[in-house]
């Protein structure tokens, strides 16, 4: 009984609407190997239910309860911001891990997680050379802003990429209908404060069949105020009205988030985010076209309802595939997405290492960005369109998706309480 | 030939998700009677189009395109905002839609919108009696503030309103999974300058199966902050989150916008739209938690990706009677939805004349409204619920909605151009 092991799986940093469909594969695959895995425990809000022993007793949920998790946003055993600090600099903390593991018999950790995350995993697959606990940590990828290195593509961002190509293409249709007599320009904010792939997937609105006047503004480029003035107003000219996808990341040429160099509320204080509506009202100072302006905010990664299917399926795939590399033996590293051709688009499981995963963020690359840099290139486009294909609709019920919630049962603890630093 | 008359249609006001539904309706019955109904000629830009003799041959389009706009949102012959003055005040503008519509034989007018368009259509139907040309005037019931008087709802409304429910419903889940070390209230801004009606929908997010803390502000009720904050405080203290649905049109006690008392750009100017932000900023003053916000803006009545299937049959359906009052020789009118049950939802078409819908609001009742002023009452679920039933999904292709873009060929113009007061 001692050799078989549980596994402790957490969420964390922001959630997705495909993050659980991780979780679904984690939870599935490691049901189908009972002789290896015992149960799956949770992080109640992710590392922090490991530090503070709240775990979820995952075998007490029903196989279609489970199930459900492959259809429903959100991080079904809450996610947290929080990261591990060093070994030198907060050996308690490993300590009390270690206590954790042993006292629920947990052999595998399971991490599903952006950037910091994977720092983190990477911090516990240590443990068992540093301080001697043998425990197995793999990394789930997640993040919707698609930063995460090696991997082609993180799950996530295909789902809010389809949500903002489809909200950008329906949005810019209203704006056309308006535009003799009112809005001209629409002013969409996304998600992305270093990466702009997300603001990139709003160019995916227009295509060869519909044509529709859309700008991005991507973190990666400085803004310009005048030339971007120069292109709204091209496109008003040429189009009647413009659509314009701004990441909520975009700065102007001294670094500053544009977001925060101009609101200030009634009591002085500078308002942080939306970037949209100083965008928008730069635009009526200098053009002096009407606006509308809209900030998808969390909207945008909870929206399972229009999820994309590749997303969903690759999602679960992650999930399943870190279980397997967990039987194989293996240890810190990440399965990820590898991209075998675009067109069919075809992709498999691969492996990375994560020392080479951690705290390193992938930007748009240059080639990706057009040259007048509110645009994306067709090799941009050949890359993003795949990861928005397919539709994966949840189950409605009286006009609801009938997303699922878990019992989330406590495992009753065992140790002493911990504060948490 | 000559007793053969030609129809006009045209759209009219801030376009919806299922606009180009009744469109659609009116366009395919129309065909289906050719021997009364020559062509059905749209405005371009609504009335505008009739006006400046702009005119679109809508049988230069095919079976498919016309079906075809039964899933495209937006008003695919574009829209306006332009009130009629009163005959009195601007006789000209009335004696060129009548020159307008004897060149292009027009005997049936149509039109699409809210009630600021009733009033037009109420007045385009007086032409027979006051110039002495003949002309039948049917107003087609849209709009997604669900503010119509008689109708027992909008079609536009019911759209918005699951959009609105979903939304909230993925949001509160997000929220849920980060509160404990994050975000602790969502905002979420939607349209209803005056009525509460989508607002009210954000309330249909949780229901028996899904408790999720929300609260709803409403134009309908002025706004007491420390009332709010109060409901916020109890709702975050019992859940550990709150989620708040806050109409564009809440005011405060002395009557003035809230979205207008607090921020300014970097000129010092007030900035217009953005509730959601002000009441975010409170919240983190009063009660220090850390929000996120967003708002839907155009997103919300676009969003046919996730149409109510009840809205698109109920907007097809005003269109399809429309026509059919026409042929009986009906003349200001509107057809309107007449509930004959809840549960299960039973509906049929009814009519309503046009004199009793201009320029009428309907607000939501008190009786809707809950005591503390923050919810909707048993009795207004029983009313939204039928509303948002039932999906409809538009055909995707490459991950995205396939909308029509109509070719909207000009009618060949007869008469002296005109000029728009």
């Amino acid at each position: 009984m001692a050799k078989k092991k549980n596994a402790f799986y957490a969420q964390s940093g922001g959630v997705t609407a495909v993050i659980n469909a991780s979780a679904c594969g984690v939870i599935e695959t490691a049901r189908k190997h009972k002789d290896k895995i015992g149960k799956v425990l949770a992080g109640r809000n992710g590392i922090i239910g490991a530090l503070t022993e709240d775990l979820i007793d995952t075998s007490k949920e029903s196989a279609r309860a489970i199930a459900a998790l492959r259809y429903t946003p959100s991080g079904a055993f809450g996610s947290c911001r929080y990261k591990l600090k060093g070994l030198e600099e907060n050996r308690a903390e490993y300590e009390r891990l270690i206590q954790v593991f042993e006292a629920h018999n947990i052999g595998y950790f399971f991490y599903n997680g952006g950037g910091d995350s994977a720092d983190t995993c990477l911090k516990v697959s240590q443990l068992s050379k540093k301080l001697g606990y043998p425990i197995q940590a793999i990394h789930v990828p997640k993040t919707v802003d698609n930063d995460l290195p090696i991997t082609d593509n993180c799950p996530g961002f295909g789902s809010v990429a389809k949500y903002i190509a489809v909200s950008t293409r329906e949005a810019s249709f209203d704006v056309a209908s308006m535009c003799a007599t009112s809005t001209k320009v629409f002013v969409l904010e996304v998600m992305g404060r270093h990466a702009g792939w997300i603001a990139a997937a709003g160019a995916l609105a227009t295509d060869e069949k519909i044509d529709l006047p859309i700008l991005i503004l991507f973190p990666e480029i400085p803004f310009d105020r005048k030339t971007f003035m120069a292109a709204v107003r091209a496109k008003v000219e040429q189009y009647g009205y413009c659509s314009v996808v701004v990441s909520e990341g975009v700065r102007d040429p001294d670094g500053k988030f544009l977001a925060e160099t101009g609101l200030k509320d009634a009591f002085g204080h500078s308002q942080l985010g939306g970037v949209a509506p100083v965008v928008a009202g730069m635009i009526q100072q200098d053009l002096g076209y009407k606006y509308h302006w809209a900030v998808a905010d969390y909207l945008q990664r909870a929206a399972r309802h229009i999820a994309s299917k590749t997303d969903v399926e690759q999602a679960y795939a992650m999930g399943e595939a870190a279980v397997k590399m967990a039987l194989q033996g293996k240890n810190s590293v990440m399965p990820t997405i590898d991209r075998k051709s675009d067109k069919p688009y075809r992709w498999g499981v691969g492996e990375a290492p994560l020392r080479r995963v951690a705290n390193v963020e992938k930007f748009m690359p240059k080639s990706f960005i057009s040259r007048d840099g509110f645009g994306i290139t067709p090799k941009c486009r050949r890359y993003l369109e795949p990861l928005i294909k397919g539709e994966d609709y949840p189950p409605f019920k009286q006009g609801l998706p009938q997303y699922v919630v878990l019992k989330n049962l406590p495992v009753p603890s065992k140790l002493e309480p911990f504060e948490l630093r």
